[in-house]
């Protein structure tokens, strides 16, 4: 394939921020989230539609990718080990039987629709998603980020990060085409586990030694740049390691949130993120075929089928989750309605099992269907449940950072 | 050519970082600016030493090509018309002398040598520019950006970039193999002023309407993402218009700098600055070929000996520019070694020529040795010309935009 020239590449890059921005304002005036509009550009602008953005470009997709590493970076800039401790045993069982439900429950549903193990798994492991931004946004939004059902929705949905990071790692390994013994699962998950566990417990101590060593020789360059090279070369290390590329990167958040100039990165990171966190949503709309939707033709009226059989046990699996932790006295469905949007992390999941050809484009497409209608789903239902903001002190929106996992 | 890896993907780009950042502190250490460290870091990293960094990839291109729209879109950011017409006439006949001067003794010189019309008009191009980035850093780290001669400095740099600019759609014109008649030069001429004209004089009205616009609209993310769009549609306009790209990216950072968020776009372009920049100048670093300054071969050290006779026409011309406003008073011999280095605009130049296939392999390294040469001559001739910083109120080192033009 021939180069992209410099200006037909600029030219995309307008065409994929413009639209991304524009359909994000769009679904934004509709009570929906930014991220919901950059989807929807992208199957506007990409093959199936317009045809103006290419996604197979290696620029385009390696860019877009650039952008994933840079929002999984954010999340764990955001991400407190601490308060996640803390958060207790209600977040966790919630957290745990909203991977386990959804997943088993899927697992079996696209079984029973005769797909074949890898990509049920793939698809099933879809459904473990959370999207903390896009929970947290909602609830600020309705100014309940204080509540005690607001509280128990964030602390899971950092807590499903993480155990969605494991899982996401565990089915790269799978979709390299190793097999699916109770062995390599273990395997995966040990790497996964231990890299995080490892980059952490050593990074603890390496990376305020790099910011401080950095200032000390009076580095070019802002702490941004730094944390970014230290975000780049911990997403580069996992994949080394035999872990997941992103699970590096929120690592790293995990790191840098540390160090002395962590505010000033979490600004310089959310100017970054705006930038190229919108390619990867308009890049995975992008990808989206439509064709593959058309109920005229049996393979897509089968896309169509899994893809509502993945909405009924994507949503339901959320909301048992929700009821899990029976002594919680609070609105157990508030709790279940919010795990509901899969959201970028959903996103990452399926783009990865196309990317690795085990999700095929039909399945693809309902997969792509289950993370919009749930991601839609959630914020006008809990609006509901929730009525309008309380009064007296307005909780102040979520800035910076869930700003960039939610609108970017 | 098989698509680049993710992971392999991000480890160039920490590699290209990482070596920019230590290379510049070392260059900072050694007196000089963080670019010409970050240059040798191309060196080292690109073909001719480790070969870690392969320039040719159209990622890393591409993503080094974004890298110089942003350099120019953060020039123009600070560049402020009012105070370009406010210089004067001591400016302008420093910046014209600067431009002509150089040229004619450049192309006089290259013809002298045997060259080719078209490549010896490349080459003397590059001996035009004036870094502005770079000569701000240095007459501010020694407290003179407020004197006469700084000013004069200053304001001839930025009208040069100009100038430089307009050279720039000329030669990129040559380049494309156009006659070098009188009739395409004039054509060329009035293409990239009348598009910059044309930018500036439209632009004042829709650039600010775009942004009251979005902010009506309560378009996501923040002002920077839409000053980028702004950026990077105007540099694809300016090239389909048949002017040159880098014109369109200064003409939308001059128009982005009277909004009313144009303080937080620069901290913004800032950040994005100093993850992009950088890009560009190790990826220049990297495009060098050694081999071809290697004194052993003929084709060589007629490229060296060329290097050598553009050194020293390149700092004559500068020098001689410093003399060309016989009225003024102050010390000419400052303004004229301030004129000197070519920085960033130079490899601008330089790039193009080798991109378009103008300059061989071995031009192209006796440019880049002169690039290296004057921007590397220029700092301590100066300290030594001016002496330590007065005491008194310490003059504020030039901070934001023009940080980025000479350490990102």
């Amino acid at each position: 394939m021939e180069h992209l020239s410099v200006p037909a590449f600029l030219g995309m890059l307008v065409v994929i921020l413009g639209s991304a921005k524009i359909m994000g304002a769009l679904a934004q005036r509709l009570g929906q989230p930014a991220v919901l509009g950059e989807l929807v550009a992208g199957v506007l602008v990409g093959k199936s539609v317009l045809g103006l953005v290419d996604p197979g470009r290696e620029a385009v997709e390696l860019l877009s990718e650039l952008g994933v590493v840079i929002l999984l970076f954010a999340i764990g800039l955001e991400t407190d080990l601490g308060k996640l401790f803390k958060v207790g045993a209600t977040s966790l069982t919630v957290a745990v039987a909203g991977v386990v439900l959804p997943f088993a429950a899927g697992y079996a549903a696209c079984l029973a629709l005769g797909l074949a193990s890898l990509p049920a798994i793939m698809a099933a492991a879809t459904l473990t998603a959370t999207s903390v931004g896009i929970t947290a946004r909602v609830l600020a939004d309705l100014g309940r980020l204080g509540s005690q059902e607001g509280q128990i929705i964030l602390g899971a949905a950092v807590l499903d990060d993480i155990l969605g990071l494991v899982i996401l790692t565990i089915v790269t390994e799978l979709a390299l085409g190793r097999e699916v013994s109770l062995g390599s699962v273990g395997m995966s998950t040990f790497l996964a586990v231990a890299f995080l566990v490892g980059a952490l417990a050593v990074g603890r101590y390496v990376v305020p030694w790099i910011f401080r060593a950095a200032q000390r020789l009076n580095l070019p360059g802002t702490p941004t740049a730094l944390a970014l090279i230290v975000a780049l070369a911990l997403a580069w290390l996992a994949d080394r390691s035999g872990s997941a590329m992103i699970l590096g990167a929120f690592a790293a958040g995990i790191l840098v949130a540390k160090v002395p100039a962590a505010h000033e990165i979490e600004r310089g990171i959310t100017e970054i993120g705006h930038f190229l966190v919108p390619l990867f949503f308009v890049v995975v709309g992008a990808s989206v075929d439509l064709d593959a939707l058309d109920p005229r033709s049996p393979d897509s009226r089968f896309a169509l089928l899994t893809g509502g059989v993945l909405i009924v046990v994507g949503v339901a699996g959320k909301l048992a989750a929700g009821y899990a932790p029976f002594w919680f006295k609070g609105n157990k469905l508030v709790v279940g309605v919010g795990m509901t949007p899969r959201g970028e992390v959903g996103l990452i999941f399926a783009k990865m099992g196309l990317t690795a050809g085990v999700l095929s484009a039909g399945l693809f497409g309902g997969v792509m269907l289950m993370v919009i209608a749930t991601t839609l789903i959630a914020p006008p239902v809990l609006k509901r449940l929730l009525g309008p903001a309380p009064l007296g002190e307005p909780e102040p929106v979520v800035e910076g950072l869930d700003n960039l996992v939610t609108e970017a």
